[in-house]
């Protein structure tokens, strides 16, 4: 498998709309891991991940009005994207339907017609983007916490806004990563009674201290189907190939299965007779908009939420690979970027 | 294969709440030959199927209120349920969440604890059913062809009314037997564009005839391309297993795929990346609800819609099945029970 190294990259300087920021942490998130290792067989080498950016602005182009210099300030996914379809007018740019979609943070080409260059992302001492993509961080949010918000918040939190949860709505999250535990954290806030699914029993008691109301481990049968018709949403957090049939039971009618983790195929074909006999659906969400990603930094504010996270120094970048792959870790590892800065 | 072959009944004479029906018209349903064939494992033979009757009442219990001896009736696919579960109190019994869910027209079982009777459908002089369960046939509707609305029209006007199909919206229809003809009409009569999805070129004519915006051949890559993200909603009528996935492409971003047809597993495993990309759903849909029956009636005598039918003895029954597995048939038969009538 692909391990990463030290490489050194000069970033451009800012444009009149964009900041160059000092990068302080980054999140590592799952996708990191998938785009290292070519899962989706479209990784630009040399790539450099991180989408869970927090830092300072050094520098800010003369056009730009959001930002000075020495804000805290968070990058997520995204840095561009058309600005013309009907996904980004209505303010949806993770849905951009331009030709070559948004442009992500890594491993992204600038140019809509595909012909840019490869991004860089946050693993990285800094980053340079435009400021329409670079989000506020409220300044009661711990800094050295705040970074997966940018991703594995939004992700969770989109899907939970658009699909209406509310006060005494019936969620369900399935796998308890950096994306389940913000999930159960978000919808918790938002008033909602979370059931946490999970394959490792060993995740009960974390999932008890995150507040949630019960725990079903998904591969007994007897307590899935003591469950069924109870859940008005779930959402699939499980960031590899899986079964979704067993989840789709657990549904009410007119509920919805949301998967944000996995982006391919499932292991089986879906059954529709479970889905048809109560007008069940499964869908998808990607990540969350520029406007909800600021939203949900908001809402982390109001609510004194924040990430739970393991800091690392940069040189243990693949030892946390490692470990994530063999789905040791619960939550979130987060890079303090001073290590980088100090090997300089 | 199973053949179906004459047999002598008795009905029992109705109740304080049911009226006796003169059957005089019967659908044939794509499920009738997927019962009478055991595809889902659960047909008690003997098996008498009909869910697509017209006729006439010709007793009406003490304590029947809204019809009287004469009046031109229907009944559906659903002859009772449980009349206390969510679904049933909202008026949405075809997701009754009984212990037994609601009882078939035919191969249904009487009680809710699953000890009654099995149920005998329209293929059959007469019928007794709850009066609560029984439509009013709208005056103007040809009585010969309105039998498929029970089902056909039901099972497409349900969906294309949930998901809110209106003026303007971007519709595909998948599959054009008995089901697709009647979901291109009515999408068409609320003010939808309608697409017609088939792998069968010579069903283009036809469905031009019905008014189809366009016809794609789903199995020409060129044209589902050119389209991806045009339909708001995909109607899948397809009775038999399918993939799913080169579907999901064209639809826009929030768009819902709604499989009618098919009740068990997709041929193959659905692509979340094509899903989440865009916010996507793969939903289904059963039948409809008695009040969405009775509406979809009225809304057809309101457009001067009726199914294209042709009609057959009951002589003739096997040999239709016969034509139906080889997915010759357009539209939708229609049994004379004259023909079984005038055997006695």
């Amino acid at each position: 498998m692909s391990t990463l190294s030290r490489m050194d990259i000069e970033r451009v300087a800012p444009q009149s709309d964009e900041v160059l920021i000092d990068v302080l942490y980054c999140g590592v998130c799952h996708s990191d891991l998938h785009q290292v290792r070519n899962d989706w067989s479209n990784t630009v080498y040399p790539c450099i991940p991180g989408h869970e950016v927090v830092g300072r602005v050094t520098e800010a182009g003369s056009g730009v009005t959001k930002f000075k210099v020495g804000d805290i300030v968070g990058v997520g996914c995204m840095i561009d994207s058309c600005g013309k379809c009907s996904s980004c007018t209505e303010g949806e740019e993770q849905y951009c339907e331009g030709p070559v979609s948004w442009t992500a943070t890594y491993n992204g080409y600038m140019k809509p017609d595909g012909s840019g260059y490869n991004t860089f992302g946050g693993y990285s001492t800094d980053i340079v983007v435009k400021e329409s993509f670079v989000l506020s961080i409220p300044d009661s949010l711990d800094v050295k916490a705040v970074a997966p918000i940018m991703c594995a918040g939004v992700t969770t939190y989109s899907p939970l806004r658009h699909w209406q949860v509310k006060e005494g709505s019936k969620v369900g999250v399935a796998g308890l990563g950096g994306l389940g535990h913000m999930a159960v954290k978000l919808a918790k806030a938002m008033g909602a009674e979370v059931t946490v699914l999970t394959t490792d029993k060993d995740k009960r008691e974390a999932a008890e201290a995150l507040g949630a109301h019960q725990v079903i481990l998904s591969d007994d049968k007897e307590a899935m189907t003591a469950n069924e018709l109870s859940l008005d949403l779930i959402l699939i957090t499980i960031p590899d190939k899986f079964d979704v049939n067993p989840y789709v039971s657990l549904l009410k009618r007119d509920g919805s299965i949301v998967t944000v983790g996995l982006l391919g195929p499932y292991k089986s074909p879906t059954n529709n007779m479970e889905i048809a006999m109560h007008r069940r659906s499964v869908s998808g969400s990607l990540i969350g908009s520029i406007k909800e990603t600021q939203e949900v930094l908001d809402f982390c504010a109001e609510h004194s939420i924040l990430p739970d996270v393991e800091m690392i120094p940069m040189q243990d970048i693949n030892k946390a690979y490692e470990r994530m792959m063999d789905e040791e870790v619960r939550f979130r590892y987060v890079i303090d970027m001073d290590s980088l800065k100090n090997e300089n």
